[in-house]
């Protein structure tokens, strides 16, 4: 409990959380079924290379996004890459994405030998910009590269008929998706292939650990290949596409496998969580959660809760990060810088201006999110808030003091 | 014990092995002892990114490597490629590796960007041929990828030499030579860098897993952020080289730290089985084990037990492979075909003849390898090579009629 501006971390006061709350969902299955998993896994010495746990990971997944396979690979990032190979089949060109997302996402179209195209979004999905995209696309184009977000499917109809007309295969980035759904349908059958993170921060809990959602049996074929070198069977001698290493282990399998079960009652809590979230921020000028844009048409499985900070708010978005650190909070910006200003490898991304993801990029945070974060520590955050905001001109003019 | 040729699991008799015996270390740590690592790593929510069991694992494989650091990440080939990332700096280029060795080896550097320019090798040693690899140098030439051989170094001094007098940054794929030593030294000093693995077939088990061994701290540094998709702290911006997914997680470094105990243990009974498979293969026309051309020079610690086909053999290499697999034994062909005869993607590879390449890949067998193979099954082994080699004309006239 604040009572004077002293009592604020980022002066030298305590944090109101002494364990830092994390960002992502983090959820923790029961630890002894996992672990007696791995032990009949390591008895019956198949440890990895397509073994029973992981079979039986991909058929799960399967009927869980109500496609024809899944396939599991050793992380998201490498899915995609391994993906826009198979599209391209050794052509250089150039993939589209959105200008606002997860920093890394062009990294992996660069691995896969091509060329990122950032693209601008809009404003309410954070989504590819439909006009944009069709401008941008052109002769050289492999791939749009579409992300689903934590809070939006965003246009995902007009961006699969557009795909469809141009004939530009589309894939979908959709690590926050899972467990969300878009006309009822849960998400995992868009575009020609889908993209799913196992990742301790995502809803489902396999350390690490990627996906792969496809109804292309030819796609799948080619990635249980490619992730384990693309070699065949002895006789075969078939190298005529590249692979890598991307083996899922037995390990990884049995975590996600557990965490899996509980995949129903997760959804559930989080959707509770995001609305007492939601009431106790009600009352502060400025600042709401990021919502849906089209509640009729999809359900999100707010792993990540967003907070969008407004001009009306007493704080900056950057303002409000470095109060809100030192609490004990792992909060960051959201998706900023925008892609398309990162410096990077300039031989390899085209830049451009995007004016809505440079504007997007100014607002948003991530809160703590996830099974750490449970209603008494919404409140207390709630409580650091109310001291914020009835001491803003104070708290602004330390501030100043403090860091010019 | 075959007494008529029917006996011969390839004429469908009941193989020699009913449980299939693997070509690999694949040693099991007591399994306990990982779990309960495991459930410490759980408890205290540290799971990845760069944990402490993951740089208890760094700090012990430097001091085994006598190197100032060691670099954990996803996978060897993942290692290769990031390595050669961070050499070629956003230039394209070539990279000069011996046309025999593993069929991955040049995916990995098409998925750093740059194009595999396979050389011929020496016929003792199977690495580099010096004079070829010289030839081979150009303004193009980015990187030498050098292969350390399981029973051979090669010509690391030579090869360390032109790379240095040259210029030419020099890595090693060292995944079989862990536990080795050349004139008393551990591998891991060599080049720039050199790459192991911790998968089940090597030396050290990790499940998964691979390490960068380097004494160069630029490389380190950038190493260690490029595999956490290089990002930095939040205030740095700092996305000026890519990165990618190759964090190796908790579970992974408990699994080879539990193995890495041993590795003496398990590196002196290697020796000792090598011995033993010598002693008792000894007797057959035409066949030996694949020993260390310069056995002052280096020590190897045995993973892969290799056996030399001669025309002096009764039975052909292919014929063996035929004869051997349906007995319930894991044996494969060496390294055949060449690379330089994969049929990779054209664009990727240039290709050129190697004669010492295509030679070498007609001639060698994996044999059964590790800790599955023990003295009893040594015996069993060498007993159904008595009985092909005594009745090799019935044989391989059964296998004509069996296979045209």
């Amino acid at each position: 409990m604040k009572r004077k501006l002293r009592d604020l971390a980022v002066f030298g006061g305590p944090p109101t959380f002494p364990n830092s709350k994390p960002v992502g969902q983090l959820y923790s299955p029961p630890i002894k079924k996992v672990l007696s998993s791995v032990f009949c896994a390591y008895q019956s010495r198949r440890l990895t290379n397509d073994g029973p746990l992981v079979q039986k990971l991909e058929k799960k997944l399967a009927d869980f996004h109500r496609v024809s396979d899944a396939v599991a690979v050793t992380n998201a990032g490498t899915g995609i890459s391994l993906v826009l190979r198979a599209i391209a089949k050794g052509r250089k060109g150039e993939v589209i994405l959105p200008g606002f997302s997860f920093r890394g996402l062009s990294h992996f179209v660069v691995w896969a030998g091509l060329k990122p195209r950032f693209v601008d979004v809009d404003e309410k999905s954070h989504s590819l910009n439909i006009a944009k995209t069709k401008e941008a696309i052109n002769s050289r184009t492999i791939a749009i590269l579409a992300v689903s977000k934590c809070h939006s499917f965003g246009n995902r109809d007009e961006l699969c008929e557009i795909a469809k007309s141009l004939g530009v295969p589309l894939v979908f980035d959709s690590v926050y998706a899972m467990g969300a759904t878009y006309r009822g349908e849960p998400a995992g059958r868009g575009g020609i292939a889908e993209v799913f993170s196992l990742h301790a921060t995502k809803l489902i809990n396999g350390f690490e650990g990627g996906y792969i959602t496809t109804c292309d049996l030819n796609l799948s074929t080619y990635l249980r290949r490619a992730r384990n070198f693309y070699l065949g069977d002895d006789n075969s001698k078939d190298l005529a596409i590249f692979g890598t290493n991307a083996k899922l282990n037995e390990i990884h399998a049995a975590m996600a496998l557990a965490s899996l079960t509980h995949v129903k009652k997760l959804i559930a809590k989080n959707k509770k969580r995001f609305l007492y979230y939601s009431s106790k921020l009600a009352p502060f000028r400025g600042i709401n959660l990021l919502v849906s844009p089209q509640p009729k048409l999809e359900s999100m499985s707010h792993v990540l809760n967003i907070l969008e900070v407004s001009p009306q708010s007493p704080f900056t978005r950057d303002q409000l990060v470095t109060l809100l650190r030192p609490e004990g909070t792992n909060v960051t910006p959201y998706y900023s810088p925008p892609l398309s200003r990162a410096p990077m490898n300039p031989k390899c991304v085209k830049k451009s201006r995007l004016p809505v993801c440079e504007k997007l990029a100014q607002k948003f945070i991530q809160l703590p999110s996830g099974n750490y974060m449970r209603e008494n520590d919404i409140d207390r955050l709630a409580m650091l808030l109310c001291f914020l905001w009835t001491n803003a001109r104070e708290i602004n003019l330390m501030l100043k003091k403090y860091y010019d």
